[in-house]
């Protein structure tokens, strides 16, 4: 029933692509949902992408163009002439038209307005172009269904009617006031099953209105929706008059960036890069990681050879430096992540703080067994002082690390940078430094026992 | 507009709550929306919360029990007799009542379901009980809305304003044919627009159906809801009959429980556990990855005192092993994580290998940006001949850790082992032995020369 892109097919396909197999096409691919399509063409370079694209109906292309992956689609944008990127902005909603206009230079925006002939749909376009595509503005769609509270039932239908061919997807019809201002909601259903004289008035919600401002920031109206379990959300102005609507497919996506992001960060990549970047410009991103993970390795160098008399005495104290570095990144990371999980769901301070207590006690209790476990092999390993220093400083360097972990996040997080920094090398590399540190201090104090 | 929990209000309703005073809590929490509600009581303890939930409207308690964290309900329903959480269970949707009962045992779930008064939602829930709960058949709810093609419009409507007493949220109409197979679906725009007359076979779309099938994984479901952009989504069984519907809001929690899988074992923690879980139980999520560590470090040890010959000629090689180790991790971690999400977006093998081959220049470009660095600060800190050593080693390493990095991931994905796995603690630990091999074998070729 669904379709699935096989590398047979898409063997296939370049075929029938190369010996312009019209008849191939037409029956294999343009029946197909939009965003299979959109998925073929991802698949495809350039000048395959663009001789299935032509073959498209009209509707379809522009459907297929706000499917696409941003590279593909700037690719597809550059070799379409303003006339025929108007057309396709023309049968999309004002949400997508906006986020695929501001992928083009204000020159090209001006061209492409220009030759649109729907003056309205032009109007919302360049109205939403206005908002910083990171709120609720940013995010909105011009089109959505409103009623007024004094309207009956039947009067109501005809005008939704009228709305209704611009909306494509109706979930919750919102209802205003004279003057426009947002009052409550009603459900299609509810709607549906209303006899013709009743009034609006009589028929709406107002308990339980969620709405957002258009200045609220993208990851508020994710947290918003979420919460609420909303699939649509009314955004009004200042005024507390409605100006658009936000629907759940948008959010979803903020969702999986905020994700992904998230994960980057904890893997020592710091800002989102096309896949079509420059090494130069992917190295941007990357680059200050290492450098940090440098200074961290240069710091650690310098506090080996303060203690470099203990090591030319005992070199075996050298075996279990990168013991004692890995396990202070690894205790560290964890409890940063378990901090930052616990942020990002909007915990309560206080909750939070039941959170350390508990990573304290787990790292009493971690460092309790891997420092038993070391003891004994470092006993079998070397000898019985050697494995005192290493089980001794281990345990020690376990239960710091929890603690830097859990603290790091919480402290970035109250100067309002992102706590998801601490779980990368961030943490890792100060964890490093400090373990050499004690691990040679403390090897100081049991050989000149 | 917005409800929005602070210190301040949290203070007064516990004194409220202390002090009994209905009045209070009447003004300012029962008109709240029920997430809202929920949300309060997660910051309450037991018996504040219980104390609320009682003074709150049966259909409302219903719902606030579905939005509590599990530990809370779980508290929360050990409290309730079986005959109360059978009447909150028939206020629930199908799905939801079905996931409260999978967290009671055996015998509480036949003693509630016995006390249930509605014996089409308590076979429909037992129904539910049996699908796994990580497929589609798990997820999805009975209710939902269905016309047959043969009926018109005027008898749709009657037909199913008796269907959508049951039925929440309304987004699509799935239509039948006479053996209770899916053929397509309408919309209730469509549906408010047509004349009385018009058949259904007349109004509704086949073109671009999407269903899924019940034992499709709860991912799949997910990632077919994303791609086409769904609120809700049919779920047939093997002989293509409409059994029920999945909605968004649960997808949305899956998406967002994904995403927390990766991040936390990118992190070096295994298994979701709950946060009251005892120490003990928490910790099995995370020894098994510190054990890893520590046989890193074990293993490095080994690798360190083969060339223990080395360290005491020149005990200042031993002061680079942190910067050798820290460099591998990072950049293995850098690397493995652009593969991962290259993964989980459902890149085909080709792209993948595009990007596999951009990570290892972009390795060749940070190793050389790297060991350049470090070769002017270990020449200034020590002498040329370990500052060759410190920077070959560190080129080379850079670029080993980079090539694990990509392949790791892919290699695990190939055994239907999650590639997230990589990101963790695994790819450093390696990266750290194979780094301390990598350098102390080019000391040893150097410093013979």
């Amino acid at each position: 029933m669904r379709f699935e892109l096989t590398k047979d097919f898409l063997a296939e396909l370049r075929v029938a692509v190369q010996t312009q197999n019209e008849t191939w096409i037409i029956q294999h691919v343009l029946g197909l949902h939009f965003a299979d399509i959109a998925e073929i063409l991802g698949e495809l370079d350039n000048n395959q992408a663009r001789y299935i694209y032509y073959l498209l109906e009209e509707d379809v292309q522009a459907d297929v163009l706000m499917e696409l992956e941003e590279e593909i689609r700037d690719r597809l944008l550059k070799s379409l002439s303003s006339k025929e990127i108007a057309e396709q902005l023309e049968n999309l909603d004002s949400d997508d038209a906006a986020d695929i206009l501001g992928e083009l230079s204000d020159k090209e925006i001006q061209e492409v307005i220009s030759q649109m002939e729907d003056d309205e749909a032009a109007d919302d376009i360049v109205d939403l172009l206005n908002y910083d595509e990171d709120t609720a503005g940013g995010l909105m769609q011009k089109e959505f269904i409103q009623a007024r509270l004094d309207w009956p039932v039947d009067r109501c239908i005809v005008e939704l009617r009228r709305q209704a061919e611009d909306v494509e997807k109706v979930y919750t019809i919102y209802v205003i006031d004279n003057s426009n201002k947002l009052v409550g909601f009603l459900s299609l259903k509810r709607l549906l099953f209303a006899k013709p004289k009743t009034k609006i008035s009589d028929l709406y919600q107002s308990k339980n209105m969620i709405a957002v401002k258009t200045t609220d920031s993208s990851e508020e109206v994710a947290r918003v929706m979420d919460k609420y379990d909303l699939v649509s959300v009314p955004v009004v102005d200042f005024q507390n008059k409605l100006v658009g609507r936000i629907t759940i497919d948008d959010v979803v996506d903020i969702i999986k960036e905020e994700a992904d992001k998230d994960f980057q960060l904890a893997s020592g990549i710091s800002e989102k890069v096309e896949a079509n970047a420059s090494i130069w410009r992917i190295s941007r991103s990357r680059l200050p990681w290492l450098l940090i993970g440098m200074l961290g390795g240069i710091l650690g160098a310098q506090v080996i050879s303060s203690f470099e008399g203990n090591i030319t005495a005992i070199p075996a104290l050298a075996f279990f430096i990168p013991l004692i570095t890995a396990m202070g990144g690894n205790v560290g990371v964890q409890s940063s992540a378990i901090v930052v999980q616990s942020l990002a769901k909007g915990n309560q301070l206080e909750k939070i703080i039941t959170k350390v207590g508990k990573e304290a006690s787990l790292g009493l209790f971690n460092a309790m067994i891997c420092s038993s476990i070391i003891f004994g092999i470092s006993y079998l390993f070397e000898n019985l002082k050697l494995a005192i220093v290493v089980s001794i400083s281990l345990f020690i360097v376990i239960l710091f690390a929890a603690i830097n972990g859990t603290l790091i996040p919480l402290v970035l997080n109250k100067y309002k940078i992102d706590p998801a920094l601490a779980t990368g090398p961030f943490v890792t590399t100060l964890n490093d430094v400090l373990g050499l540190f004690i691990y040679f201090t403390i090897s100081l104090f049991i050989y000149h026992m």
